[in-house]
């Protein structure tokens, strides 16, 4: 069994690690940790674990955690991982990151839109973790950038396409909705019932910090740098993605090529399920899985191309495409641990 | 006290007309009609009402009505209503019709999208009843085409810019969330509370009827016919209709020419609400009340402007912006029986 | 114009104040508090008030604040209520307090389950502010303990049947559940929309403060102490509170008595609403408005009696009964800024 | 492998079973069967199974059934159950009905409650599947009457305090609340969104169904009848089920001795989670699994006991608990199926 550690276990992330990994055939729970809650039996804070997790929170100290486990998971706000990933790194860990610190290649982008980075040159090293994409730079990764909830929605179903040149890249709008459990554990105004309960908005409307990060994997296949329209929005509920993509056709492309495409790129992705035409993406229907469910229309009046995608964000946009990474980096079977059945309702 | 009525009194708009007409203080609510609750006690269907309305319903039977109201609110599908309103006319009374019978100019629009008009000549004497925009037309109209809910949220703030050639009508794109009370009272599959609850997609892309009622108006002001990308999603809530509109600027347009149009453009409309910079509209500061909220961002990225607007879909979108159209064509204060006190949660 | 003000403004129960006074007919809202926010434009706090309400909170001075109100609502945890009222009565003001420090006549039980009174003189003088039993005390008040939710929704239908006799009142056992609004707007771990959506639970079993407020309520008509079993629960939902009361009937006693009792007491009271047999109070039936509805089946097996209320918790359980005290106090009509015609969904 | 069959799979506890023995290790779902969707392939009734079930639905007719299963499942309404039964039992097959018709021994209090039994003789062979109360019968049982979701939630809590004479089964009340999906599929004004959403209430008090199968077996334990006061409520939430139970604790009882009693009748029952003092259960916790989770309190004033479970009405209330009766049945691990790591939000 692999030795698998979680720092930062209490978060919503984390907590969705802990989850997962209890569940996982291949893999040993060995430690989790937290700051905050160091100490503290993990099932007085989620009790819907009483009985399953029987561990306590550990401080959360790289050196001690390498000694207890082959595999980190890092689920800490962005800053907080650059400080701790070099010495897992030189402990011969191999380390998954959920924080935005190891996801861009562009140094530049990063310290733009986050801070100065203090490990840059394992930026470049570092595979940006959308498996279906780079899953063969994943299998040989030590150090994981694991994509962010909204971008893992969008890019999804856009990538094939730009890649095969169907669509024009500089035309992309993505219009997001997320549950509030994107927002983390923290409780703050935002995420307080009475603010979110028959609530609908937009909020960092061109100034999302995902933005950058959509933004250089559309440019690494279409050639170029480009500029998207990002607008993400809050959905009274607690876990759900929905992506709205709207793009314009290349010359010439149709709807039959759309598919082809997806199709022809998807095929053997177990995560991945294409809807028939007709049917749409639905955040109900992906609820607590890794299922990432893509849809489109080519609307007939305007000719332009609407894409849509639903993931659980905590699973496909979080913890569950971070345990895949795992799965693919040591040769595990790619669903191993996340092949629970869907929920009807 | 003008005597009004309420044809389709127990569908939701129907009960919505019925609650802001109890309170008007220049209106009596004198016959509700329902053809499939006849005879029975409101309060029955509607036990909130208990105490408040005590009316029966009656049937819907044009005749009967037209002796008792003075004004008629048609709240009844399409087709249904246009088989009234030429008795009600006749009869003298003043008519609003919730449905999208008598909201187009372009017949064939309407006959292409809906059905076969038998009444035809109406369509052109009838005024489209977005109070903001065309409301010296409304205070002359003796038949409203009562705007749809997700023409209202898009029109409003889109309109003023088109008309001040600010942006460029060929590339709107709105993306549309609607509260389940848009669906109707009828219990389907898609209001059942399982299968809402937590889930957020979207339908009927490039399919729904409201797109040509968008496309007309705003084709109105740019002086030819326009093609828009309209994708409607459901909310998991029973009230409130966000829309965010993609437009791109015409060259030389900023945002304080945005600013400047809208502000000159609703400065005396009491039920606009333009949102100071960094602050987006929200369903739930609109809830219960005939209030549109509108934001706007120009994306810094893309250069391309983001509308967005929220109001209540029963209330703005329906029979609040009914009644007002009632408050305009008889000289009521515009306001009247509308200025209930928002709800601070 | 009574000038009113409102000290503790931006919690959900002085929110709900500014909300219903800012649309009462005979007050002028003249000053709002908030030693949190003061200083801040209140449409900040609560944009849904854009527009209606144009005031800054001010700081929470008793003495600033009687220069510029006749009645003062105070919306604060207790013990800070008990510092401010009795300069606030020496200024020649009435006062309506929301906190429990005025609520008990008993300090022993008082000081037993909050702290130490420091002025326990004006408990005596103080009214429990429950209209519809102690609606002459309360004309003639000048201070005000309003009462808390949960005694209000047991005390309503339960007090005319203990006077009468008809009930034995060492048999009550209450369950009673309460929209999240109830637990105020501070950001919890409690308040977190990812805890409650989705979540029932029953909270301080056997140890919730409003036990002795409801015990010393039922012992006035009681004429002896009482032991009441008290249950509150968290319900996923923004505003709403039900209870369900079980007691044992009188020797003797039955339906018909338990009706006629309860139409004879409440005939005349705008804000009760019996139900005719076969129907039950539903939280949504009442939602933003001042109505407690109430239910009763004698149970066929057991034979105990079964009583239901449904309130708002903000309204009925807070604020709107808080001015209801205040029309009654200053013999404005009861129903006077309560009289909102309520939402059928 | 086990072969299994659904009867009624479209339903909601038919769509639980599907999706629990689809994951289990020891069976393979080989039929399911549905008489409105036959035909019609279930995962365009349930898009959440796209890619994970790949059957049709089937007609429900037994001698097909029956040839295909070794086990099988009826998840169809009382009286259609009845009609099936004997046909599977006499082609050797073993049965779980989920309904009511096999879940009484006293087939007056069936009739009275239900209809006449056709097939009254399986009544008394029949055995009551509450698996921690009477797993040595379940064991050995060709017949399982599945027990109701209220009654679980309400009999593994008290059962073996009733059995150990610590309790006075004459004072029992249950009050109990239920997430929607209880109502079951069907669209109707109950289950509608806007009905349900910020709505609680108590519905067919005094006159549900699922008394006397309570009251059946607490007497079976007190040895003597019983009546008991239960009272259903209805929950904003589509799973979930607490029951909070007050009965008088017999003379000399304390609650030492009832954690002693129930600690050690639930030592080694893995579904059932007996929670530490202070910590009461919450629907949330159990979201998704066959977990029952307990707690209490001795009221410190009335000395009562209060009693509070929680369970997922469609796992351990309804399809989990139907599992778990089959391994029972057939010797497989009682968890085998059911050992999905539960969700921490």
């Amino acid at each position: 069994m692999l030795r698998a550690a979680v720092i930062g276990a209490t978060g919503y992330a984390g907590a969705e690690l802990v989850r997962i990994l209890s569940g996982h055939p291949d893999v040993s729970l060995s430690v989790i940790t937290s700051r905050q809650d160091a100490g503290i039996a993990y099932d007085t804070i989620y009790p819907a674990m009483r009985g399953v997790v029987n561990l306590e929170c550990a401080e959360s100290d790289p050196a001690a955690v390498a000694k207890k486990a082959d595999v980190v998971f890092l689920a800490l706000p962005h800053k907080a991982s650059m400080a701790m990933v070099p010495d897992l790194l030189d402990a011969g860990r191999r380390v998954v990151d959920l924080s935005a610190d190891f996801r861009f290649s562009n140094r530049d982008a990063y310290e733009l839109h986050y801070q100065a980075h203090t490990c840059a040159h394992l930026m470049v090293e570092a595979v940006y973790g959308l498996c279906e994409i780079y899953g063969d730079a994943v299998a040989a990764a030590d150090l994981i950038g694991n994509p962010g909830c909204y971008p893992t929605s969008v890019l999804l179903p856009l990538l094939p396409l730009v890649k095969a040149k169907l669509v024009d890249p500089a035309t992309v709008i993505a219009d997001c909705k997320s549950g509030v459990s994107g927002a983390g554990r923290e409780a703050t105004a935002t995420t307080h019932f009475c603010h979110v309960n028959e609530s609908f908005k937009a909020y960092k409307v061109g100034a999302h910090r995902h933005t950058p990060e959509i933004e250089e994997n559309i440019a690494r296949f279409a050639g170029a740098p480009v500029k998207i329209t990002f607008v993400p929005h809050l959905l009274p509920m607690t876990r759900g993605m929905e992506s709205t993509v709207y793009v314009t056709l290349s010359p010439g492309a149709d709807e039959r090529q759309i598919r082809d495409c997806l199709e022809s790129h998807y095929r053997d992705k177990p995560f991945i399920r294409l809807l028939p035409g007709g049917r749409f993406p639905d955040t109900l229907h992906v609820r607590g899985t890794n299922v990432c469910d893509i849809g489109w229309v080519v609307d007939p009046g305007s000719g332009r191309l609407v894409l849509m995608s639903a993931i659980d964000n905590l699973v496909k946009g979080a913890a569950g495409q971070a345990v895949q990474n795992m799965n693919l980096m040591f040769g595990f079977e790619e669903t191993a641990g996340l092949d629970g059945v869907p929920f009807p309702l």
